[in-house]
């Protein structure tokens, strides 16, 4: 059945103009200005409303098994509470235990994620290093759509990756044409803080944010930044949380490198006040790396997109609830780490952003989802408003108001970190494969709906770095015999 | 006559994709894989070849009358010059003279461009200030399509703005939505040092780079930013020459202020050893201002287009001949000031560009057309490949080469600032209006089949500039009665 | 009478030691572990405390007249006031009217002095220029012992330079060897804000801050830089009270360039609130230019202090009390611009900053003493403790405590800026010229006794400013005859 | 017997002026415009000439074991080509192989050390860790006069600190007062770098600087300095060589960090062309780390010097000759890394820096002499010209000139990096302890005659830091029992 939105004004990250949009088969059919609905087509009333494109949330943990326990939200209630918030596709990512080969777990994942009710693709962590990881990557850039490998730099005693996992597994990118992701922390200095802090008697959550300061971030994302130019490979640090990682991607930019920037939604309007609440597990609910921040970094991190320094929006979604985080009821460093935010992301960048002057409406369509594409190679098949693109669309209304809360949202956790914010622009309908999968309020939603995205490996910077770095190939100076 | 360019690969700001494009009646009326050719359709085989949009040249001085003579190259001849080079559109400059009403200086200008074969549009220079210049400034955005007013920083005695004329003219565009725009060179430095080097004894061409040396730029292009972030409206900075006043716009893109930023192909490969050559027709031949620069400052600009923080190319095309130049043999502040370049652009961009890895060919069609299309509002009609765009494009063969010299170009200057390089990267077709105006080295420019184009005020980016402003709107503090 | 201060710890610039100090004829004749006091000599009991350099305070205004009206404290109280502050030199300006002679000013300041108790010496301001300006430049500078010049880029209509001023002075003041100031706002944005806030009807206090913003400081702070940079001259800017121009300074340093930085107490712990403050007495007492700042400015400035790109400590004291900030009752632009501060500077200082760990004591008598007498070229005979140096001392107790407050102060104002603030470290003891001058309470100042300091040209920064330009001499290009 | 230095201009960090000084019995007795000789004295004349402090070189390798050979310097040689030089103390350093006992090690170098012509201090590396390591700094600092610990981040596979030490060694670094210093190149990048040079063929001396890229400079120091900023301690950063370390050090700096950095003198002028000279021998004569750089860091190094982000020189005086270096003949990792240049450095300082007008004289002071007793807490005994200060001092002829050669000089090696430059700026005479051990181009160094100069902990900087940093401590968040 095909879905004809009439009467919006079409918003992309170039321009916005008046259109109606015919998608069928899911993929969009036509855009014009004025388009008859074919016979049987749903009609979806776009009048006095945005049609964007869907939101792209590139960093989720869905059913993460992570600290002894397994996140809340799974692959199809995580996907439906994301259709509620104007996002259709995400991509999450496989976690290897140190030792298990990444195809196996690759494989796990995609087990479960069959139940998704929207898109999704899979980053895969590089969290060990032999040569059965080296030819795994080639498989799964070759066979399985993988474009983009992650790596801890935190995580001590478990999942870190030092630095020669590091150099060994940007090498190997390179070689593949795949991007590499870090989460940027020192995670020997987290440690050490959270020794010291414990031993301090610090062990509620108020020790969380002490013992993964800033610096820490910007140490690390300083660190993976220079590996990526020696190496020459592009980069791409995920929940950059303040000033500092900013001003080292920032930084390298200036430089020419080809390092890119993601911000949650979270990190651009909480606070680190949070970890201060006199309920613990008010407080707990908010323990996530890395953690809230000084108000100071907000304004820098919406800095960083309005500059472009920073490119992608995300949630790093990976819930949580209350007993879950009990866990670290007398040790902060064993509350399983991750907070909610699929549902809102939208919602808290087009309030917070476009509502305050920060952002256009086409920068927010940049930010939320088109970068996104981009970067991860799969546009304009997502992340644009085109014809023969999946018809992955949202209608916005910049005009209606909701307030977020726990109570009423469909993320499967117990507490919203955007709780009692009041957001101005609300997404009305949700299209996902040309599917009205929300609309007025209601979900519909069908398990297993979701398909898995493959991405193409060597997007186009890959050449320009590949180019750059032939040019200066080193050459040896020739010498006579020695005497 | 439709016109069909098939078998290319169609390369926007965006992405890549193999299609065929079909134009008629000026815009493009299809893109798809495959297009049947109309009955008399003319065929543009674009087989192994790249089909963008048009360059777009936001800075060009035709037949401009200045210190006393008047440039060499005309609208006719420039613009079919450009389309030569691939580029279909041009953005020239209004400059009244002190106490010219600035409506007179308009029709004049619009007169003088009938002739062109290529469109063009007008930005407007503010040079003086009355309640005439107020007035005609509304006029001109509301009757007569003029979105952006050009202020010169330098050229003391002549058409220099000073601080006051600045603010009132930032404050009056802020009303009106149109950009500001800046020459930026502090004229009272520049004026100084022209005299201290006359009285040294420097009456030579040398002596041009000496009085406007990089720190001069650099402080007015902060100026001029600083003012217009206190009055609150979007900047657009010319010819951004070195690491100064890039740095400055960085700071301020940094701080998330509208500010964009604009470079010379000259500037980015030709650097101040010209100015000591040995023969003075050829120092003479590339003053200009701001003048060449030492190398390290091509790299910085390079860098600049890369990160984003410059955003488009331009040629301050503005040709005079050897004869015009010997008018300041003895005294170089009397050499005309002005090189040519509108043919050349692209392959400059190109060659040094995406050849070396720097930019990708998506990044390449930003710098070269999108951008200026985006930020004087022209976009999607220019700057695009798209349905119903202007048919306004270039098919560019990215395998052959060519050798730019005075001898072969088209443009009216007897000299040519990139004489001798050989670059790879050539136009084989240039489309303009549909038509073919070059191909395979022929031109067949059309005298007067150029049109005006008038570009809307108000871009996206003055809404989200006065939403910030208006949320910082200023309150008095309610107080008892004195004392 | 010779004075021996005993049994305390010399602090100076460079390091700490246990030592006794014997004063007498004005200097310091001797300093060793153990002196034998002469038979009249008068005994400090220095037990516990710190013996220091008297404080400088390179930025005052004592009985200026301004803006209608005349600073309340004259040049005998002022420097009374500094003696119970631990402050021993002022160095005060002189201000020409447009058009007045230079050295008229300077011998109706001279005059006004006569009274003082304390030393001082005079900026003089350049506030328009002719040739005469040109020629009592000359004449202060050898005959008069003036070796800085002040220039205010704010004040528009009144004594604001503009940069032809600025280029002349400067260019000039290169010859002579003599420093040049700036008080750095563009003056015609604050001329131009001030006109839209009363239009808007902000004619309040808060006003002030608004006509004011960082940004317009940054600007000139810039701008003057550039000016000094391009010119080959130091240059010495006063009360930076912002980021912006940190900033401006930080950027000239690290490149290389010769540029001081002045910081006022008040702005490193008075913040924009107190503008709107419901009582107008309370918000207009706090008008002065610069204005205070938001709070992130202040924390910006102990950041300048502590990495040596801003170097010396000031107050700007210029009393006005309440009936005369009463002036611009309906028309904040009519208060009369400034505060007082001598007597609290070093108490300031110490407190924020050696008690929070900002500072070493070392650094205090730095940015409290000794930078500013090499600066202005009178080290080591002020802002040392060494044998020969004037016996200007204060002996401070870093564990006593007094709470500021206008109803104890020895300033000639009815209002105290750090009102209620309870500093820890306070001068138990100055001397000056070898006199105890404030002992455990009581000030004992002598009417006239303070001496005018003359200040020698040619700074050693000349020196090497003037090697630098030598080197970078331009010269011709030698070119056959034309053709 | 007393030495008299007659008719001298003494220069300090501080201010010059004219002055005899009278030195006896090791320390500096008397400094007077005109003193008497004593019976015996022996009479320096220096009329015409600077007498300032010596020299301290606070990085120097002499006769180091180190991959596979020894440096060819002593300590008794390299003492006395410090004095032909004007340098009159060294800083050594004790490296522990990985599991040595530091005490051991210690104890080794001071026996090698008591042939030292001059006085020296030794800094002690921290290469492993464990709980022995943890005392052995105790024992060190309290027993032993040590107060810098250095730590190594290159080296893999030998001497390397890895984050782990690093983050121990600080912390304990911090109880003692003892300040870190770090050698900053990530050793893993480098190690990858040299594999893949080999591998591609590169063996030469040109795969030198080509496995150590600034990049690689620049990572590891930001990581140290944040290190540093997150446990509290002081930073010293050893032979910076590149704009990538220094604009590290420059971002902390502004911060507010307690961080120095030290430039080779042989980084200021010798560029990194020297690896592709044709003569093998010459190019692996150059074969130090981190390498000699583009010429573009250079000026950007002499900008830190002048700016004060580096406060000390040095020379990393590590001397290997032609034999021993052709270790590395077919493989470049195998050339024994290091240079000579103690002799030299202060006149390279003074040509370059004070005769191109970067320094001035007493800023010249700073950087070779008191910064280094400032930061190391041996000032004002070391780097001062003053009363009881140790009577190491120079006479300085600024007038004269010298020819740099490997022929000439009084070190022990065959090779002069700064072979052929012609210097301005010649130390007539050289006094160490008192003692006349240069003069007019003879040596008269007595071995065994330096001390080992103990050097207290807990320098000024480190209660400023623990200020900061107690009022910063972690306090836990009281609550309510859990539910």
């Amino acid at each position: 059945m095909a879905t004809l939105i009439r009467g919006g004004t079409v918003v992309t990250a170039e321009t916005s103009y008046r259109a109606d949009v015919l998608c069928d088969q899911g993929v969009i059919k036509e855009i014009a200005p004025r388009i008859e609905a074919p016979a049987d087509a749903r009609i979806v009333d776009a009048g006095g409303q945005l049609v964007m494109p869907g939101g792209i949330d590139p960093h989720t943990h869905m059913e993460l098994p992570f600290m002894g326990t397994t996140a809340s939200e799974d692959f199809y209630s995580g996907t439906a509470a994301g259709f509620a918030g104007g996002t259709t596709m995400i991509i999450d990512f496989v976690i290897p235990d140190p030792k298990e080969p990444l195809l196996e777990a690759y494989r796990k994942w995609r087990g479960w994620a069959e139940k998704a009710a929207g898109d999704y693709s899979f980053h895969v962590a590089v969290t060990w290093w032999d040569e059965s990881v080296h030819r795994d990557m080639g498989v799964l850039t070759k066979e399985h759509g993988v474009n983009s490998f992650k790596h801890f730099m935190a995580y001590k005693g478990a999942i870190m990756a030092e630095d020669e996992v590091l150099v060994n597994s940007f090498t190997r990118a390179r070689e593949l044409g795949a991007i590499c992701t870090v989460h940027a922390e020192n995670g020997e200095l987290v440690f050490h803080l959270q020794q010291q802090l414990l031993k301090a008697g610090i062990t509620g959550p108020e020790g969380h944010p002490l013992s993964r300061p800033p610096e820490v971030e910007g140490e690390a994302a300083n660190r993976a930044i220079r590996i990526a130019q020696v190496l020459g490979v592009p980069l791409y640090i995920v929940h950059n949380s303040c000033r500092e990682s900013l001003e080292a991607i920032t930084r390298a930019r200036n430089e020419g490198q080809r390092v890119f920037g993601e911000v949650l939604a979270g990190h651009l309007v909480v606070d680190d006040s949070v970890y201060r609440h006199p309920d613990w597990n008010v407080a707990a609910a908010h323990v996530m790396s890395p953690p809230f921040r000084p108000k100071e970094h907000q304004e820098a991190l919406w800095r960083g997109l309005q500059s472009g320094n920073l490119q992608t929006t995300a949630t790093d979604h990976c819930c949580f609830c209350a007993p879950q985080k009990a866990m670290g009821r007398t040790d902060f460093t064993k509350i399983p780490n991750g907070t909610g935010g699929v549902e809102d992301r939208m919602a808290i960048l087009w309030h917070y952003g476009v509502g305050t002057g920060r952002l256009t409406p086409n920068e927010f369509v940049r930010v939320t989802s088109t970068n996104a594409a981009q970067i991860f190679n799969i546009y304009p098949r997502k992340g644009s408003v085109s014809v023969g693109a999946d018809a992955d669309l949202v209608v916005w209304d910049p005009k209606a108001t909701r307030t977020i809360s726990a109570k009423t949202h469909h993320q499967k956790v117990d507490y919203n970190i955007f709780e009692g914010l009041t957001v101005q622009g609300v997404p009305t309908h949700t299209i996902s494969q040309g599917n009205v999968v929300w609309a007025d309020g209601k979900l519909d939603a069908k398990r297993g709906a979701g398909r898995y995205i493959p991405r193409p490996t060597f997007a186009p910077v890959f050449e320009a770095v590949r180019r750059q770095t032939e040019l200066k190939a080193p050459r040896p100076v020739p010498r006579v015999a020695a005497e």
